[in-house]
């Protein structure tokens, strides 16, 4: 049984892990730690888990933790995660990290979108990004994963087959995404009170979101070369998905049954990523760790779909694939 | 031109008061103002005023509130608003009060739900219950209106019929309730931030809800003798509205055709309560400043229904309903 | 591994069936039938099966069927099960019927409610009523169960321990709940329109709910006498869940602490009914076979409180529940 | 007073216009008409008018309308208005049409998209595109006014000054809209049945949606070029609203401030479009007949934003601020 850590589990991602994991059959949480006026017992803390997880989420004691955890899930935020995450692998333990510290490889650009200067280049230069379907012999033997952004994850795998064919323009590259509410985070804010966000939607992020560059990185890697991406997220009146809508320029002629051949081939053998024949839904994957994506041609561009959940191919899911990954396990474990 | 002021104008209610004042036709907002913190340009504050409203929301000023302004629409919280009522009153403005502090009228119930010493009684004991389906000809020369609560409006109104002809039992009153999200005000708070609110539905101020005594004291009044009611209140995932199902043990036998006759005789001539031939349903009622009722004969109960619109009809539509009927204008100005 | 056929399975609670099969280990979907313009691949029917269920939805043929599986998960509506429920027995397949048509034992009830003759009673009279909580030992040894209601197993799990205990008045309890709109099922319907739904409660089935005498039957085998009940569904604004609110007359006086001890004995053991300290909420029960309850005294009434998912504990949920049972399983699998 | 009849209003759009008359003060709804099996009391049909409106739903009756009213709004569905339009304008009404029927002026095109021939060419000739802020002029003196699309709508709103100045590209305008549900109208299907629609969001009319030769068509008007839109609609778990984001590719450098100021001069002067300082949202429009915009300069594209209420306006609201124009009313009448 492999036994999990979950470092900053009094927020949503972490509460997913845990329901993840109380079903996984060969892992299990047996640690949770948070900061401490967010400490208390799991079900007090998370009413869904009344009576099912009997374990308090304490102050983080590394002492304590070698003993106890093979993998940390360190669901903290940017920042703060670069901070622990050195410790956690120096007691012995894999880390499978949820902020974006460990995502950009070039701490110059990390330095720029998030205003403060990268501690630990380090273990960055190692890290693995946590996208399976595209990287997943690095995962295997990583020590370190940077579970990758919601929106990367949406914008990546809708665009993936085209990038790494080279049948687009990779300077034109238009992300509009809407993702759910949860996506927010659980502080109560103005904006995502329910009264507000209810019946709502809006843009955020204009021209500054930080999963910009991550996208660009990404998609730079798997398409052998720069690739400029302007993405736009949108947040919507429902609690989880991200539908991601991308507006490419072809290099050439493309059908729609080139493209769904295209598709249907790359992602052949992946068990987290479906066709559709018309629009995916947030709705058919809300929930799961699948990713559900479509790819039409309309008047001379290449219109993409993806959707999946935000916090689940979106964060705790994918990351427990990573996990799954890992340790050699079924990697579908706990997530069908 | 009724100039209308309004304290507390940054929450939910004084926003709603204006919405209905700029098309009202024969009053007008002509002063803002809430706590500093809280001020600024009333289309900064609700988007929803951009370019059609220009004033400054600004702290309270009495003396120059004196010169401006016909009546106040005091928006203010429990406790708070007894701090400023009498002020309003001594500088010559009719008030409209939204808080409790002159609902109850005998202090002792006040002080032991409110936990705090009534300051104001003087005035306490001249303020008119500001229902104008059951009180209207005291409101007329009213200087001072207890506006009614948003519960204490659908419970009464779903019910007088019956307690003014003695046709229930006054010591057995089950009040359930339903309120959209919008009740809970303006500041942001774990239960209802979005992911948490939406997809939701949970009770709330078990056996200690406020509006009950309120409500017992009204019905009392209406009916002639003491009316014992146990309230309960929950809340649901939407915006605005009121469903009330009350429960009460009747005197004796009494047929659906002879409840509509009761009800369609005592709202005669009502132009905000309407009667429905089946349940009422907030979403007819949501935006406005009307009631729907209905009651049905249950297996030896009558089983009343009433939705109304918790920030209109249950705030702050009846307060400019009861504003209208003070200054003698049709008293569906501006709620049409 | 135990095969499961699900006749009817183009609804909600045969997708519900599915989707707990996909993770339940022990058990897995072998057959899936439906009306012939209802079949097709179920992962057309149903997008969120797409790649993870690679079943036909086929019309119904028994003597296939007989071959194939091991029990009926049978999800057809009231009056038309009964006409299917005798071949599958008789092809030898345990039954666990969704429908109302096992669950009144006194036909003529059935008759008056559903207005239809029943046409096997034959059937009905070895029927269990697949209420785990209150019926486990029976449930074991049964080869048809009647799976029960979403409102009676909310309002029985409410009050059980109150009726077992014979701490209340059996001639006047209310049950007032809210159901979330799945409850209506998968056929379209202007009331369920979303335009008309979202942002929308009301009452329905007023004094005439099928579910009514359901209630009573189940609740008077729990105490031991005859038990009134007076039911009141309404429906509102969100996918899942039902919040019921029971308000029973005390013999005596129950203090707050006297009854959670109550409800602790009576649920110790049980590992899907938990006990909160406040109002349950629906989400916390939402997508699980969990039912969450709350007693409280208020104004010399009991005023009780349960959620539950009314496709999970409330239909299909319950239903692997008892084909757990049946089957000498894990109680839990497919559950947790 | 202005005496209106409402061809076709048994749908979301005729119901709002007739909420709109009641408030409007020179205008009156004086006759409804819907088929045959849609008719009835209005206020049976929509809850809402519950003793607001007395009118009766009729069959549509030529001959008697001809005296009752002075203009015609026709509600009616695409290629359904074209039949009876010619019938009113016969009769002396003038007529603001909410169908495509009179949008396109080349008969070709909407052949192509509608797959009908057109049969009232004479009319389409002389028929008037209803967008106020543009077109104000033309619609003074018009007879018969094509009332625009609700996505139309949005997009020229906030593309407009860019496409009227020359400031950006003609041939690579995406436009990405989200609308809510109430975009699919009254019919109940499986789409918007609550139980899908809900927590849910997906894209349509991929490549094929109606609204964009219309988009291209008053576009290539104001820019005095053709112009080339991608135009793709998703609809989202809400009722009322459209924002769209338009990725536009512009000639030259367009600072923020830039942008602000180009907005500001070409809307001086209209009550109904408002500039924002950020995304605007749905909410704040909800309801309204405002257009809120916005536009940004990001990595060397112009992101515009806009968002209506798409049954205000974007069908109904903006249908009333055409007939307060042709009647030289107050343009904002029963529009506050």
């Amino acid at each position: 049984m492999i036994r999990v850590a979950i470092i900053g589990a009094s927020g949503y991602t972490g509460a997913e892990a845990i329901e993840i994991l109380l079903r996984h059959g060969e892992a299990e949480p047996v640690y949770l730690s948070a900061l401490p006026e967010e400490c208390g017992a799991v079900d007090e803390v998370f009413g869904q888990f009344k009576g099912r997880c009997n374990l308090e989420i304490e102050p983080l004691d590394l002492a304590k933790l070698s003993d106890l955890a093979d993998v940390a899930l360190c669901c903290l935020p940017h920042k703060v995660s670069m901070g622990f995450v050195p410790k956690l692998l120096e007691v012995g333990l894999k880390v499978i990290d949820f902020s974006a510290d460990y995502r950009l490889k070039d701490p110059a650009i990390y330095e720029e979108f998030y205003q403060v200067k990268h501690t630990d280049t380090a273990n960055l230069a190692g890290a693995v990004y946590g996208l399976p379907e595209l990287f997943r012999d690095k995962i295997k033997g990583a020590t370190l994963i940077a579970n990758p952004g919601c929106f990367p994850t949406g914008a990546l795998l809708a665009t993936a087959p085209l990038l790494k064919e080279g049948l687009i323009e990779t300077d034109s590259i238009i992300v509009n995404s809407v993702t759910g509410a949860s996506g927010a985070g659980k502080n109560p804010s103005s904006k995502f009170h329910f009264p507000n966000m209810n019946e709502n939607l809006f843009a955020y992020g204009i021209g500054t979101h930080r999963h910009m560059p991550e996208m660009e990185q990404i998609a730079g890697e798997v398409a052998g070369e720069a690739v400029r991406m302007l993405f736009q997220p949108h947040v919507g009146p429902f609690d989880r998905g991200i539908l991601s809508t991308v507006y490419c320029r072809p290099k050439g002629k493309l059908s729609g049954e080139k493209l769904a051949r295209l598709y249907e081939d790359f992602y052949a053998g992946e068990w987290f990523v479906r066709m559709r024949k018309d629009s995916p839904a947030v709705k058919d994957v809300a929930g799961t760790n699948y990713c559900h994506v479509f790819a039409a041609w309309v008047k001379g561009l290449v219109v993409c779909f993806s959707a999946i959940d935000n916090i689940g191919k979106g964060a705790s899911g994918q990351a427990i694939q990573n996990m799954n990954i890992i340790f050699g396990l079924e990697e579908s474990l706990g997530l069908e």
